[in-house]
């Protein structure tokens, strides 16, 4: 019997979390479900709160507690593990970034480029408070961390404080399903092997009941199966290109290697129907009315068109393998420790680990190879260039961070971009004032 | 249903092996028992062949052939699994090692010192050859190598050779059983993270129920628990010592740190009893005359000190892993593949790998601490100056070895000391004429 | 005293590495100079010829031999440096490749990107046959390489034969000079740490009369003084981004880091002028008109329009240290040996060496900052990838090289890139054929 | 014009020191030379100041100034070069740790085994206290090391403190003289490579003007020179160890390949003529009974017994290559920076550098062959638990630190030692009390 504690509880994927852990409760028998959001979100926080009650009393378990926090402290303490899921200056500081990254003609994807930046400058200051509160209040527990852009967040939080942290993100788990779908498998029978880092990972093995078939399911990709997750357009990859790689790209990698071509979509979509963060907003607000519904205890079906597939999937089965000391192999993000060569040890990289009560344990994977290393370390050194401007408040580590990612990369208007991220989120970023 | 193909079939050590597939029969559903063994151990391997099926039989599993072989070929092809056993020149050759080590003044030790370097020039040429079968013959069978050296031979076989190996050896299991008792705990509540080489590993960490109970362990070993195997003298090691490396050496470290004392007893016993081989040559004679008794359907219980003890289940547990893709933790020899930071990709470790269909992947360690890390190079530097020798027939590599292993050590003696190696050794090695 | 084999002997730049050898004549005691060139180039080589005997009359050395070779074996034979500065397909090769970059929307440069990409293609296979009679003929001989892209073609001599090669480049050189005149100091009081790849390198430290005036220069870059070469259109680089990077880019960097606008400026100079490549052949022909003239017997003034400044400086600098075993520091291409930490052994790097009759040896540098490594490697990465397409043949490599050029990096038309470079350059590539 | 202030500037070498300085006075145009020693040694400083004054004055080179000091401050300020070449516990604490090192049966050599770490342990602190005093008083100032164990010395001060350090030993000088001898050529004419640690450093190729004359050197030391210094035992090494390494061990190589017989030389010296120390006791008494003669004016003759050969040539050769920024090729300690691929980046290495005003930059080495990288890795992690149990006064790093010293390496005695190493040498060991 332990207690989880949900950082950023008022989130809209918060019935996802809790549908999954009632769902496979004699394995996670949680005692409390600790609930913290900010004083502004108290509304959605309480909606989140009254519904897990309902939900939980629909399926016997009226025993476990639901508490709603406006601090940290109370809800920490104690708790074995302490999820991370939240949204530093909300939706509306999305769509801000996604604005500015169009308005100077660049991607305003939420986890990389100008976006993933801005997030990730508001996050790690929140992050990196929770991780102090868990190293003096719940020292044993384990972070585990959806918080977008994850990998960077997740590092910078395993760099800069004692606190244990474990980073989730769906893609992994999207891609075996697709995959498993593909082979027309159980997800069961089908492993894959990812290494690489958040949102850029590659599978670099696909086999079925122990049977190397990654050549077969690469065929299958090329013949126009397309391997996206619903937040990103379906570009197909050229086949020639899939298989001089002999490995299969992440759906964000689209925005690497087809970076015009998302752009336009980007363009046209924030033209007609708004940018993703104003679409979700839409999503959001009708999700609260359904959630509001004292009539509702089950998860309602519109959560599914929210992009937050498999999340509860994966966040109980790694809740459930620490707990149970289970040796489970699962796709986490992790300090890296050498298992991807060439990368620095105290990197944070998505790879394929094993689980018990101590935390994940990547596999050796060794080096990348050439067409994938490149991208993968000037990734990876923005991510450290923004972990430093981050932690440290430091301009000059900002600017060459904007100027290392490929998305970004305009070395002529990287300083007035740079300018408007900083006037722009200003509120959020005390480690700059 | 699968054949498993056993080189060196006529071992005393096989109807261990024998029992533990019986016993787990459901998960290794064994269709054939390929015995291998040289012309000269007819009739040995003829008496284990009848002896195992008698076990089968008493067992209900007549449907299991059991066939033998004195030639590789009809053996191996088509075999899952390839069981190398094998001992080149057999007890007497090792006799001639322990001897010949005593005569120099130094440890006479089967797989370390001059008696392993022996050994392996005299193993590695065969290794070889079964290794050019299996890449003929069952491309896809795994080789697991219970021969020792083992993790030189491995080493060998994973260098030079495209067959799949993987290395065990009964040290692992033996520790983990020992300090299970000692933690007065189940084993399998017990897990131990191993990082290091055959022979010379580590335990680096120890949980009961996922908590860390390794300075509790150490406590106990410093309180006169011995932890040894039953053909290394307990030596108790000194408290100090053990708390300031916190962590757990193996039975086999005593050699290295404790070399004068092993001298002394090696001495001792080799005027009182025989040297070990000579000891265990009267073990064996005695068990094969239990064995050819046509009413013995079980493995006896004298076979307990011959001191394979787990040898049985941990080559069952590999098998059964790789056969079902179970991704089970297991302690094997494998390619480092920078699982221990400082050690070549390619050299061969023994360390917590996850056991699939695909074989065996380590778990990332990092490096070896300043006070394992320098003993771990010059071995690991001299088992690859005997892999060269032993592969190429290179004198001077074969010189370089003997120097470089710190229970050789003395330059003076240590060309006549290759002279006496090459010269006693010279049927079993073609490589060098 | 000793033969110096020119192999592209009929280039335009050959009487500017004639005036340095002739100058420095004490130091580089040649005895023959043996210019190789096609069947095609005869009238050129011929020019060259006549004007380099003309040149050393005038200087009263009429005993250094000057001879006219088109088969590499008789002018190899016996050299002590093989100096190679050919260009297969000349400049109509190189032209088409600009025009191909243009067409694509890409920069179509020669050294980098599609044009580089296509040049190495053309020109490996004929420097791996140089490295190959060098091996048979002139085994101690060094290949002292400047034919473009520099770094990319001598890594692949460098790894796929045994041929002692070293690539110059007149990038650090010009620097030197130029960095050097900013400080208003003596060329020899400066000094310049290096370290990166060919046509991508950095200066990490400047040094005046041994002490550290980094920063001061880097004001003086932020004050206006461009550093360019008259090849590379002066883009001035933005002060905030100099003093956040601590140190100073290459001219080439500009490609990488003001991309649009170095295509803007291509395509405007293609319109007006031609490209590069069209430019240069109107050059080429006013110059070899001057040189058949048999009066001229001096290196004419308008050589240095033709962009190759310093040339011979280093040329012959670098023959003097090897021939005189000097142990003066320079900056080369040669393997990374570890210097530049990340990148592979290997690895063709330009960085500063120790040169003596040994060859180049590079000083420990240690890890690239994050802001350019990303960077770094994945140019590396594209550099070997096209050595295996090159080298190989295999379209494969081909199609990842293009991919992870970051001025290619449209996947989209890579494949139809591909088919173009592999079309348009047909006559040059066996390997592909 | 600048000062040199010499740490222990009462050591009966300092005449060697100033002979030299005094012979290359236009290179190294010294102000003032501040030597500093502890109060109990004011008359042997003393008489040292007066003779340096007259030799200084013999010279015409009454202007350098020749001041005493017995604190660090008034010496360190200003200066340029801060020398240290001093002896904590002076020679009685040396014969202390070799009738030790006998006692328990061990080698007393003073810079390896147990004489080396007791030695490292009373030494560090004082080195930290010249290190803190040059940061804060002459932050620009290099301090040259010549004090033993020089490697583990300046690699601490090198680790923990920011002042500028570079270790210097006469060994590889002192080698470079005897193979240029033993070749019969000039030493100008012969250039060696080295890379290891101190005082276990390999020749790995030697060349004469140019050309590879490696293996015809080892041809000469199989034929029965000796290569040693005249404080070490010469023992031949067998010919067929010197072909298989391909290499020139240092004279201290000795102690570990050759230990039994270094050792009974070792009993039998302290037997009849007392150990190394007590031998040099009474060179040193005789030594300052001729330094104290008024009337002498030069280094005298019998100092060329003391041990110290060549010292003055490379300490005056590293001062002009600073000072003169002169890019000059040496063989010095610094921090690896990857120059020995195994080794950590901030280990202290002894190889090939290039030395100018920025200090010494090593040469990349790549990876130390097998043969050579066990022993190596073994002495680098003593070094570094050495430094950790001086510097922090860590019981269980020096026991580690004994334990890992393969002359040590008895665990059985090992806590014995440890606590008579802290109990005799108690007054100078702070760190533990």
């Amino acid at each position: 019997m332990f207690k989880i504690a949900v950082i950023g509880g008022g989130s809209s994927y918060t019935p996802e979390l809790m549908e999954g852990i009632i769902q496979r409760y004699q394995e996670v028998p949680v005692s409390e479900l600790a609930l913290v959001d900010v004083e502004s979100g108290r509304e959605k926080v309480e909606i989140i709160a009254a519904l897990t009650r309902r939900m939980l009393k629909r399926n016997g378990l009226e025993q476990v507690k639901v508490s709603v926090h406006f601090t940290l402290d109370e809800a920490i303490k104690g708790a074995r593990f302490v999820l991370t899921q939240l949204r530093v200056g909300q939706l509306a500081a999305r769509a801000a970034d996604e604005r500015l990254g169009l308005q100077y003609g660049m991607l305003g994807q939420e986890t990389t480029g100008v976006g993933g930046f801005a997030k990730a400058l508001r996050t790690i200051p929140v992050l990196m408070e929770v991780a102090r509160k868990v190293e003096a209040l719940a020292p044993d527990a384990f972070i585990i961390n959806f918080t977008n852009p994850a990998g960077i967040v997740t590092e910078a939080v395993s760099r800069y404080s004692k606190a244990k942290i474990i980073g989730l993100c769906n893609v992994p788990v999207t891609m075996h399903h697709m995959i498993a779908d593909m082979l027309q498998a159980k997800r069961e029978e089908v492993a894959l092997r990812f290494a690489g880092l958040n949102h850029m990972v590659w599978v670099h093995q696909v086999t079925q009941q122990g049977r190397d078939v990654t050549a077969k399911t690469i065929e299958l990709l090329c013949d126009g199966n397309a391997l996206s997750m619903n937040n990103i357009k379906e570009i197909p990859w050229p086949p020639a290109f899939l298989r001089a790689l002999g490995a299969i790209p992440c759906p964000y990698h689209r925005y690497f290697y087809q970076t015009r071509a998302m752009l336009e979509e980007e363009v046209e979509a924030a033209q007609s129907n708004g940018t993703r963060a104003e679409q979700v907003m839409k999503v959001e607000a009708e999700l609260f009315a359904l959630y509001a519904d004292p009539h509702l205890d089950h998860k309602p079906e519109q959560l599914s068109f929210r992009g937050g597939a498999f999340y509860s999937e994966v966040a109980v089965e790694l809740i459930q393998a620490i707990h149970n000391n289970s040796g489970k192999e699962m796709v986490v993000n992790c300090r890296n420790n050498g298992a991807i060569q060439g990368l620095p040890n105290d990197a944070v990289v998505e790879t394929n680990c094993l689980i018990d009560a101590q935390g994940a344990h990547p596999l050796s994977f060794g080096p990348l190879p050439p067409a994938m290393n490149g991208l993968t370390q000037q990734i990876k050194d923005f991510e450290r260039l923004t972990i430093e401007a981050a932690v440290h408040g430091d301009r000059a580590s900002a600017l060459l961070a904007l100027v290392t990612n490929p998305l970004i990369g305009n070395l002529a208007s990287a300083e007035a971009l740079l300018q408007d991220v900083l006037r722009i989120n200003q509120p959020w970023l005390p480690q700059f004032n």
